[in-house]
């Protein structure tokens, strides 16, 4: 799309900055833990964005109020909507993805910053390739054309079984469409996150999301550490699959 | 996508109905000779449903609204406002066209109902590839993933010169952020239509909508007159590059 976008060397992007995503299936904590490594990289020193997904700009914003709809009023007092078609669903998204990475990820990237984000491409592909069942690989190459092909240098999924994340959402006030899917819609989630983590490990880093948020941003923080310290300014380093 | 989408020959869709589009640059009268056209199909006792793009379901309109921007009143105040992506702009499209296609265009040709509708994916074409560069391989397949491929059986292209056509828009109270482009974007817009109707001319019909509404409408009606008559049910004729 743009040309500045379109550099990536094998599968790094070509920005001084730190590109570092959380994906995993509702209710495992992905926004409680950017916000966590987010807090700990400020006190480095480090110049941190947080931003998610759909979202990160305001008219990204205002597309995720059309796929998510108006919680959680709409809920408690359900009336007759329109259903969004997976095909639908999947270009809204993509929409608000080529907006939020030319208008707030890159330009951050390019200053250096270290952009947290809530959810990214992985999510596409585990939500409306493995969850809606459009095919991947047509995803996969919409979506580089809408962002240039944008990866990021670390992906943390934040694994727990699904009832398990229903129930936490159940218990809080975030609820949205996707948490009226069904189990089995989530189950197939889940495996997407799972099988796409398999596929990538130097990227991918897995983390059992059912422990409490202290120890397991006690964990993350490990992980990232070397990135840290090593990768900027000038970003060189990449996952080894090892811990600390 | 959805297989009953698939289903097309040769580029003759494979429903009931029949399913006609006009094309124009802005100001080429199309929103009017919609209607004169649906209002003499319904005096011959066809069943006509009149639907235009970006929009034709209560999602896309809203998809709409956030491509289109609040008009006129923003126009007349600018204020900040944040620009929409080449990119971003497709993708919207191309949403707004999934939810379209699937919730009121084929379950109108299934009925085996008339489709009249202002602008659909040549538009596409035309604006967001000729107009804003992006490749239009890439379009039509990622158009052809919305959709599953659904081609008009008769589009009409209402040709007027550039200038003309963003006149009569500034006379009329329904300015847009298109018709906030410059002229050489217009005139590219133009360019591709032409170009468009040249590559595929047993499905366009190319005419000078600089002349009146009225004699457009008979040309239209005069154009049109075999298929209604021949066509429906069981619509089998296609364009032969006649008139009446």
């Amino acid at each position: 799309m743009r040309s500045s976008q379109q550099k990536k060397c094998n599968g790094r992007a070509a920005y001084p900055g730190l590109f570092i995503t959380f994906e995993g299936p509702e209710g495992s904590g992905k926004t409680t833990q950017c916000q966590h490594l987010a807090e700990w990289l400020q006190t480095k020193g480090q110049s941190v964005l947080i931003t998610r997904e759909p979202g990160g700009t305001p008219l990204a914003e205002a597309i995720r109020t059309l796929l998510l709809g108006h919680q959680p009023s709409s809920i408690n007092q359900p009336e007759p909507r329109e259903i969004i078609t997976p095909a639908c669903e999947a270009a809204l998204v993509l929409a608000a993805r080529a907006q939020h990475v030319s208008c707030t990820i890159i330009p951050a990237l390019q200053k250096g910053r270290i952009v947290l984000c809530d959810r990214f491409f992985d999510s596409t592909l585990a939500y409306q390739g493995f969850g809606r069942g459009l095919n991947r690989k047509s995803l996969t190459q919409f979506n580089d054309f809408v962002t240039g092909g944008l990866t990021p240098t670390l992906t943390f999924l934040l694994d727990l079984p699904v009832k398990e994340g229903l129930q936490r959402r159940k218990a809080s006030s975030h609820q949205n469409r996707m948490d009226q899917e069904s189990l089995a819609f989530h189950e197939r989630v889940r495996r997407g996150f799972s099988a796409l983590a398999r596929q990538d490990p130097r990227r991918w880093r897995t983390l059992d999301a059912r422990q409490p948020p202290e120890p397991l941003a006690e964990e993350i923080i490990n992980y990232i550490r070397p990135f840290i310290f090593k990768s900027l300014p000038g970003q060189t380093a990449r996952a080894t699959g090892g811990g600390l």
